[in-house]
């Protein structure tokens, strides 16, 4: 394959300068697992940044099944503390979990869907040679996304932590009956409630299982944080966006022993203890989301929600 | 009556002092109209600040038809400008005409309640004096909330501008058909719609008509503003949250002619004409909310929402 | 006018016919009221029509902006009484109000719509010589609807009764506050609320307004009403669906006048004053809703909802 | 205890009996396992039926844990076929147990609850002497209720049938994905959803867990059922109320094994498996409630939804 030779010479290139500025010297490629969609787009992109002398690196979870590539492979902190973008190619799900591996670096991040656009990986394929050629002209626009950090605190001690981009939610596993908890917002009771569980989501998770759930969109940069419960009991409960700095805690009540469990994102899910306080926190440092110039948040929001464009 | 001989040498009073700061020197009061419940609480109010030797003023709306009290009275810019403290009697619909008028020059006010508890007036008649021993001691709280100004824009010029502590709501009056419109945040439009209306609510007004319409409570001081739309046509709308500092456009369509209303926290109407644009703007500057040290929002949603209590 | 000719003749020609059994000999049109494509999918149906030797009946409202056609015209009430199928052009609006003049009748009633795909109007001008073909060969489906009719008390006398084909609602046309009243099911009292107002709708009209204000979708043959709050004060506030049969009743509260109106599908206005009773019961008989063979209610709902298909 | 050496020679009473003719000769009695408050609320009730001379029959699943009882013990058939009338002593919970094992036998059943009021217990034990008097008067009113029955065929096989009187729950139990199926009614495609799972609710089960997913109320005889679906994501997805006579299919997707369970008034939970076809009808029969001639349904909704009373 030729281009695995041009590829894995890439450390030797010059690299993509503006104005004489470099803009992105070393790049980071995460792909989707076990979609065969994969190859083609990786072999387009690996053409097109290797033509601008860029250094490309692959991460090491891709590495073992897309051997053909012959790109240098790299774990995902080295990704985080080595490229100025890291790419990645797959749906929004893929680009959570990459998200949250390379959150803590302040790392550069750009999403191109494989298949239905989403509201993280907002370049198709088709498109993908012409917004590159945008934004490694310097056309692009850089938004700053936060993620959140759960705690699990059981009998005083630390358990453990997760990260989430989009959203961290408490919920019951055990069908036959409601989970009832806490919350605590700034060491302020809010409310009890017995429901099928909460969504704590960020700006990015208010459009996802978030918004299925009843809440508002909080528009992206927005530093704020909203408060989803699920199918609650009582019927006056409603979503509450508190400011991103507050410190959210979740105390489960001390009823019937492991009936309810912690996901992060969706992707990874934690049991929780009768008592368990979780306690949830903006976590240091943002994720850079770059975006072709041209990108439109609400354009996303319109063509996914069916909304209503110009009169 | 005996008070007044108190109440109208309060100038000469020494005022109240906390280690010998004045906490609140000139105090004024503003009572909703038309309210026999008005008379009784008022003088129990003056004759409690008459002892701390602090100036009252009296909302020169209320002199007319309180004229027993013998107060010294003062029009809202008045107060504004002369009172550190101003105090409302009423309800929240008191306390929101208040509020507009007083807001661009930093007030701070305190709320009693005549009927049942609002989330603007939260110290009952019953609990007044102690409430305002504790406020008087220094003891209390300061809550900043802010106002929006909502202009209309006609044929590229500015029509009429009002403020609004709760709401700004655009909507039909005539119910024969949906009212159709564009909004915009920063200048991009965030879509189209045919409702009811919309409603574009401060956190303050987040629990009042917002709630009813299917928006989110806003933590009181989070900065930011909620779209909440009125039985929106398309099924997928939701509500947005947006940053307090967005500039926030209602373009009204060109249909037929005197069929939507804009109004600001329920109190004043304004007609709208087909193509007018509502440019809707946090206002400058703050008002400043005195609760009592024992002041929790929370709580007030709890009983309000009858949401639950502690496990 | 060729046309013309055939069709003033029509009541010497044969009927269409099904095994020897005519289908329907006396067919009436009811159009739209100023739409400038009324008139080329009129002639389409007429030339249609006349093939058949059907008798053509044009609507006596319509006879006048439509003089070309010479047709002999009638009003509703000869309409309702001489066709046995009643084809109306337009949208939903006008599919709604010639069905309240025709209901009391048994009326079958098809609808083409000239714009946008209807829950009502069902047959685009595009496919109507198609469907009407399957339809004048007998090979289509009869679905019954039924109408409410709303009657105001006052003072104990019966003021006005007003028909609807989707819904009666309740709304307050005075934005600034909300309105109270009282909702009775066969003589018990529901509940009292303070909202924008109360949605009483059919199974028809569930897939309109009050859909919007977040009432369930009811099956188009059930019989059932369902009762929608707008906006409601009290958060805990939901539809409900009670029997076709039921007897509803709203009484105003006796709050200021003049705030309050009554409207029946969205189309006739009613004022109210306070102490009002609103009597609303389902009317004698039922409309007979005329769909070609092929016609699936749910795949209207799913084109409409952006619903998904088939897996 | 002398109060077990009336009841268990129940046998040998004269029954209750208006103006000559027995109201109920035969009563069961069900109470809800491990709740001290049973025992309290049984002896008093045993007492007052032993007044009437009427016969007796305990549960055989409480006669072990209530064995100072003494009472003849029966099995739920024994109970279903014999009793005239079974009382249930617990919460809703009990009731919904009990009702699907007495369901096919048209029972009469009289709820007691043992803690807060519920919708299927609505005697108090303080109020129980003064309604079962006026219930053993023959003054007494008898609301019918339905029961569903959901079939899993499984490759063209029928694997299980459970019956439910409030609900049908098709549902995720792994949170990390949602479910996809199809939804049928009467052969005819609904939709195809993906979500956390949808409700299949009974008037009865309409101010339950249906209730909490945004579903209507449904008046408690209305022949109607509701399906809910749980945090769809499809934003435009609502609540659909058909007729209680249709044929509802669930077709479960063909996505990855073992990850939806379904239950029957949250209490019995079947695995499903991919392609899995649920069918849900209406059972034969009726569950009888008996309710005291003052009870008002209305006036239950009202305290439990903190409705508003009369103006």
């Amino acid at each position: 394959m030729m281009l695995a030779a041009i590829c894995h010479h890439a450390s030797f290139a010059f690299s993509a300068r503006v104005g004489g500025a470099a803009v992105f010297e070393n790049v980071g490629l995460i792909a989707k697992h076990g979609d065969e969609r994969v190859a083609k787009t990786l072999q387009n992109l690996c053409s097109y940044l290797s033509d601008l002398h860029v250094n490309i690196f692959l991460d090491a979870r891709n590495a073992k099944s897309l051997p053909n590539f012959q790109l240098t492979s790299a774990d995902r902190e080295t990704l985080a503390k080595s490229c100025d973008l890291v790419i990645i190619i797959g749906g929004d799900g893929t680009f959570l979990s990459a998200a949250r591996s390379l959150g803590p670096h302040d790392a550069r991040l750009l999403g191109i869907n494989l298949g239905r656009l989403g509201f993280l990986t907002d370049i198709s394929p088709a498109d993908m040679n012409q917004h590159l050629g945008e934004i490694f002209a310097g056309n692009f626009t850089v938004e700053k996304r936060f993620l959140l950090r759960a705690t699990i605190m059981r009998g005083g001690e630390r358990v453990i932590a997760e990260d989430a981009l989009n959203d961290v939610v408490v919920h019951k596993w055990n069908i036959a009956r409601l989970i009832e908890f806490e919350t605590y917002v700034d060491a302020r009771l809010v409310n009890s409630q017995r429901s099928d569980g909460l969504i704590v989501s960020t700006p990015t998770g208010s459009t996802a299982y978030a918004l299925s759930g009843g809440g508002p969109v909080l528009c992206p940069t927005l530093e704020a944080v909203v408060l989803v419960p699920i199918c609650p009991h009582t019927l006056s409960s409603r979503p509450i966006v508190v400011d991103a700095g507050s410190r959210i805690e979740i105390v489960m009540g001390k009823g019937a022993p492991a009936e309810a469990q912690l996901t992060c994102d969706g992707q990874t899910t934690l049991e929780l203890e009768p008592g368990d306080r979780i306690c949830i926190r903006k976590r240091d440092g943002y994720l850079n989301l770059i975006h072709p110039a041209s990108y439109d948040y609400y354009a996303t929001l319109r063509t996914k929600l069916h909304w209503g464009k110009e009169l």
